[in-house]
């Protein structure tokens, strides 16, 4: 695949022009990286300098509550940019562990390219523009929204609220009584809305931990 | 007070040298209006397509929940711009009734002049994405935070999730069934928990309204 057929799968370069897109392909410092199967790709706290554009592979997402006490982990196919949001801003870290789950291939472009092509091309801008504010406005919204009205349908926000993705398979690394205290309810109340959907098939109950297998139908 | 120095009190400015705030200044279509007091400034739905700097004057922010049944009264003071993220993304409309409290003066600016200041200007293209950006880290941090331990954490944690800027005098017109609702709670839980946050002095509680003189009190 060329290039450019590859930068044309992102949303943030969606609508150039052909020609437009030969110039970035041509005229930007592009890096590419490739990472091996089971290994880091970023850390969370490593700085972000870079856009790090997945063009193949899987990765693997894990993120850690702020206390460290419970963590989600989540898989990507690409197309996929690690975390856009953290390449400006006032805290410009991962937040997130990425793992290559198999061989994955990266694009990488600098930080003061990104900010050159915002400058030159005008749908770059307003892609870029537009990703952000479309990401404040839905996160904006949320505590708006009628909240749940049964346990299930909590525990069910919970989880989404706790992806990067909402959709796919998740594990989540929590103990029941921190799932409890979360959603301000018993640990018993807890444990019979889990169970209920585990016998949906919707999710596997393990110690500590939490397996969906697709995060979608439990959206449902 | 001359026009760059009214620029120069918002983040977006910042940064910018003398020489480039007199070319913004001088060559952007900037528009100025004064709404009266009392008289609306910008609606809930309303389309967004210029940025609105409050330059002068007392606004009030009213928002409602998605179902109408529950709203939020905030004050915000000039310098302050009107939702700054809704000019750009999927949703390009205001989400709060902004009121002029007393008379209030803007300086409107188009969006195509917005982003074609994010092309002249390199540090107002990095404030802009910086802003962007941080709100958004900012957000999605929130559900990694270790949760409230008490319930009067909670009901703070409730009314903080809902102003748009977490000082000042802000009016909950809720009832305590929903606020109940909304912790997964009791209805006496919740009574007793705002009774105390009263005998503090900290809230007022009447027929269907929370009255909040100070929101950063409640936060110390």
């Amino acid at each position: 695949m060329r290039i450019y057929d590859q930068l044309l799968q992102f949303p943030l370069f969606q609508g150039m022009s052909h020609d437009d897109l030969e110039i970035v392909a041509g005229h930007t410092r592009l890096g590419f990286t490739k990472v091996g199967a089971g290994k880091p790709v970023q850390m969370t706290g490593d700085a972000c300098s870079q856009l790090y554009f997945l063009i193949n592979g899987v990765i693997k997402i894990e993120t850690f509550s702020e206390d460290r006490q419970y963590s989600v982990v989540e898989q990507m196919s690409a197309p996929y940019i690690l975390q856009q949001e953290a390449i400006f801003g006032y805290f410009q870290r991962y937040t997130h562990d990425f793992t290559a789950l198999t061989d994955a291939n990266f694009i990488t472009i600098d930080k003061e390219e990104v900010v050159r092509l915002a400058e030159e091309f005008l749908v770059f801008r307003l892609n870029l523009m537009n990703l952000y504010a479309t990401q404040t406005q839905k996160l904006l919204g949320l505590p708006w929204r009628r909240c749940p009205q049964s346990l299930r349908e909590r525990v069910v926000r919970f989880f989404v609220l706790h992806c990067v993705y909402p959709a796919g398979p998740k594990s989540f690394h929590i103990l029941m009584t921190r799932l409890a205290e979360e959603l301000n309810d018993s640990r018993l109340n807890v444990s019979r809305a889990l169970n209920m959907l585990q016998g949906e098939g919707l999710l596997e109950l393990h110690r500590g931990r939490i397996e969906i297998p697709q995060l979608e139908r439990l959206l449902m």
